[in-house]
């Protein structure tokens, strides 16, 4: 077992990846200020202090362990001072187990009207009232601490991985592991971690030079950033192929930012991440698509009007447990509020319990089968693979 | 204590209105194919199959012991042949306890965007793709036997009760009458109890003609129709002062249909009304009102965005259990679906709690005291008396 010891977060490797290079899957716990998490662990996506209508007896239902708030939505509203006033994030939204803060860099660099980033920061428009605002390093650090989350992460500057030129990638690279150690230097609340954050888009030189320079840096978990966008699964998975082997005797989780479907997860654990979030099987669900282990059901199509079956047979969630496909094909098309609860229910239930499916592979030596298992059910399924799970 | 016997549906009177005529209130017990519901009591409105945001564990948590479901909603979509083929309405929305259906007769006169009524039935348009439909009375009952309520209602003409003349009315309310006879006629189904619907407008004289037309029918209730729409409350008042007394010694229970604030039910119930439904709290809720007993809430004021409080001290709801008002105020500018779940198990809460204060007051004689409490904290209130409880 090799375990970090640095407070207030501590990492251990249960289940290492075996010797005979058949996989990097590991088993580990994460240790948090508000309590212990598996890994390889799937965070739910809480943008708004909410995760998209669920509540935190619904989170626990589902097996959220762990989820994620956004940083630059919280600063915009209803703002971290205010929330830090309300007794911070956790008592804000009622969530009493673990919660990992993004720093705002991909919202702020991606999404804003207006976005002009300069080696001391980025200045912004407000996505909701077009108001001017600039993020730096010490910023984003500032507003993670007054959340007061578990787990805070570097303020880094990610580009689109397969659309950037390079010498945009490098600049955003360097850029962004001079960030990481001003936010080292700013960071000093006790109780939470802070996680550097590794980019250099698709390159293998610059993904390899980015992850020496944050590895170096004394955080208590590494993330690699700049993926999830626009590359492919094999592009993924070389660069996953250069930043892991180089951490293979770091002993502190990875986390990968922004994936979320069962077939991306399942390759990523084998590439040795140990942590995950994203919005999209919440975003799905809301959209009338419910993952099932043949596929995806797009629950607007006629043909599940009259289906009295549950979504997915044997499933434990709310919708599964009460519910025919009828009902909920009835629900969607009226624009039911119920919908949204019940069909966000059943994928994250679906994800969830395909993670503890991952870690049971894991703990039995079995996880390569199971990544071989997952690829034949793939190749004959009619769906993208996206759903297959 | 008086009892009807008549099958599938038992009504008895535990504490009848005191002979000193300081009230007609009086307490019961409905007994449904569904189970047992103690009245004066309040039913939240399902109209798709669904109270907006609730699923059936959030409706017995808040302590709905009955709901209406709409029979014109559910013959458009998803179509009571197909509910009815999944095995009915309580198995389709899963909600095993009693339900009401109304008989579309509401829908059709007043919402739709072309409706002709004659003598045989109304032919209407769909709101949902302008299709052209017609009810009758008989087609309204098949509906209802379709989806299995409890308690079907009787296909009747509503009209405003203000804004009608007196000639429209009359007609109407003797359209009801002979609608009426034919409903009975139509119904079969022996699990389902059959209500009659009393209507008259605010015209005296055609009430009681009215009262006296609907008691003299088998029916297994008796509601009162063609209120809670642009009459004033005094005018409200009248006319169940006119209705109830004719009503005095008949066993069966009174409805008042679409009635839903707490200072027009508690009134109501003085006037010797068992039974009340109403979109008004589910409504009122999602739009960001909340109803305290002080009066209401607007949680949009941004006065609550740093209110670290419950919504109400003590109130048992999902809600104020675990939020602060300043929770609350955030996820309805965020407009994040979690809002309206939890505005709505509030507001209901709150309703169906004042409901059981007034079958407490009933049950020890205090009810004309808690009237003229309520009366003297509306008079101080500063909102509208819509709230007060």
């Amino acid at each position: 077992m090799i375990a970090t010891g640095v407070a207030p977060l501590r990492y251990s490797v249960s289940v290492p990846a075996p010797d005979d290079g058949s996989t990097r899957a590991r088993l580990g716990m994460l240790e948090t200020t508000h309590g212990t998490v598996e890994t390889p662990v799937f965070m739910p996506v809480g943008t708004n202090a909410t995760v998209k209508a669920l509540d935190p007896d619904d989170l626990h239902e589902v097996g959220a362990q762990m989820i994620l708030a956004n940083t630059y939505h919280l600063y915009l509203r209803p703002g971290h001072r205010r929330i830090e006033r309300l007794g911070g994030l956790h008592r804000f939204m009622a969530w009493d187990r673990p919660i990992l803060t993004d720093s705002g860099g991909y919202q702020v660099v991606s999404l804003g009207e207006l976005r002009e980033v300069d080696d001391d920061g980025v200045t912004f428009r407000s996505h909701l009232d077009g108001s001017l605002h600039r993020f730096t390093p010490e910023q984003s650090i500032e507003v993670q601490q007054a959340l007061g989350s578990d787990i805070s992460v570097c303020f880094d500057q990610p580009v689109p991985p397969h659309s950037s030129a390079r010498s945009v990638v490098a600049d955003a690279t360097r850029r962004t592991h001079r960030w990481a150690e001003r936010c080292l230097a700013a960071h000093d609340r006790p109780d939470q971690a802070l996680f550097g954050i590794i980019q250099g888009g698709l390159e293998e030189d610059l993904r390899t030079e980015s992850t020496q320079a944050i590895a170096a840096l004394p955080f208590a978990g590494i993330c690699i950033g700049g993926l999830a966008g626009d590359e492919t699964a094999a592009q993924r998975r070389a660069v996953l192929d250069v930043c892991v082997p180089l951490l293979a005797s770091d002993p502190r989780p990875r986390y990968l930012m922004g994936l979320g479907s069962p077939a991306d997860l399942l390759d990523a654990v084998d590439a040795g991440i140990d942590m995950f979030d994203s919005v999209l099987p919440a975003r799905v669900a809301r959209n009338g698509t419910l993952w099932v282990p043949e596929g995806r059901l797009n629950l607007r199509n006629a043909r599940f009007l009259d289906d009295p079956a549950p979504v997915q047979d044997g499933c434990r969630c709310r919708a599964c447990r009460s519910f025919s496909r009828a009902y909920l094909a009835h629900l969607v098309r009226a624009d039911e509020l119920l919908f949204y609860r019940l069909a966000t229910c059943h994928n994250l239930t679906f994800l969830i319990d395909f993670m503890a499916r991952i870690r049971s592979a894991i703990a039995e030596g079995s996880f390569p089968a199971l990544v071989r298992e997952q690829a034949a059910r793939a190749a004959v399924s009619d769906g993208p693979t996206e759903p297959a799970a």
